[in-house]
């Protein structure tokens, strides 16, 4: 599995299309999925007509399929869809994870209003736990990229200079996880547990866009120093 | 009020020792409590007794007082003993605080246990809140440095670099405390918005410390990145 397969669900929103091209440019093969097999492959034209602006050829163009096929080809699966339409989109396509497939959350249940935003915490305690409880046992469940800012992911004339927090509770796929974000330069996953962290960094979303706003910035991101980087 | 006299309420934990010396050495007067004057008095000795080791002479040094007679005197007073007795300790000089003063909450409710750490959230929701209960109400609660390692915060042979989480719901009082923690070399003070934040940054705590003893290291330590700096 040295070129997992990025499955992008979301394709159309800043994160999945930062995702989506960033997995491109790092050389793996992406795969973006829509309700109808049409619409993906238009939004996948999309993305690569970008790329081909952005400057030399990726190794693999972007593919487009509907998002139940796309899921049986992908081993990281990316849930990048608004969180109050993230577990009707999990619930149609659940049963289709391939062997050794994962789930990797990136949705953070936020609610905006007056000139504030806050974490609408799930009665499961986390956004990432309630979709766990969608989600087959069979299919193992990671999130990162939840404090990362679209306006920063999407424009891939910026190299990353920031942390993803990385959590999940099956090691194992956490680790092919980890892996897999590292290719992505500039980009340094950061382990922070088990499924027992999503409160907290799914809180930590909505501190950044409070501090982005306060500060009139776009692209607040997360570092943690003295790591012995 | 260009130079507040800061209390310590925990001289001798290292966070409450880090910031007594890098608040003195920022040329404000600092005062550490303790249970007894003459403990007091020890450790403030202490305390200057390292600072001189460090090098030159600080404007003021360090004073030491009785926890209530050191309330009573200080105008932003933090709270640095440890969770466990942050209740009790606050119970008994609550009734001390001079007009205008604050109390800046540095305590989070942590509970180690087999090679993990995990915040305990009080009833209330947040280690924060449950003090602000206590407090009486003249007296504004705000927080800070929750999240910065202890370990770095009382080694003052190292600059700091990184940020401070601040927030509280009275607007003055933590403008006040924004303006006097940006008196401390290399801490930027970002403000995070009212209480409602206190769950969130404390849970940061518990990450931070997991992050550490993942990567083997006493010094992680946040910094967002992208404000304009």
């Amino acid at each position: 599995m040295s070129n997992p397969t990025i499955g992008i669900i979301g394709g159309t929103g800043p994160q999945g299309r930062g995702l989506a091209m960033r997995f491109a440019l790092a050389g793996l093969p992406v795969v973006v999925g829509s309700r109808s097999d049409e619409r993906a492959h238009e939004i996948a034209a999309g993305l690569n007509a970008e790329l081909a602006d952005h400057g030399p050829a990726v190794p693999t163009p972007i593919a487009g399929a509907e998002n139940g096929a796309m899921v049986e080809r992908a081993q990281l699966v990316f849930l990048t869809v608004p969180f109050e339409h993230a577990a009707s989109t999990l619930e149609g396509v659940r049963e289709r994870f391939g062997e050794g497939a994962l789930l990797v959350d990136v949705t953070v249940p936020l609610q905006f209003g007056k000139g504030d935003v806050q974490v609408v915490v799930p009665p499961e305690g986390s956004g990432s736990r309630q979709l766990r409880g969608i989600l087959p046992e069979r299919v193992p469940l990671c999130a990162a990229a939840k404090t990362l800012p679209a306006h920063v992911l999407e424009d891939i004339s910026m190299q990353l200079d920031c942390d993803t927090f990385v959590f999940g509770d099956d090691k194992d796929a956490k680790e092919r996880l980890k892996q897999t974000l590292a290719r992505i330069p500039g980009l340094r996953p950061v382990d922070v547990g088990g499924l027992s962290a999503a409160a907290t960094v799914e809180g930590m979303t909505a501190l950044l866009i409070r501090i982005n706003r306060r500060y009139k910035s776009r692209e607040g991101r997360f570092r943690v120093l003295g790591l012995g980087e």
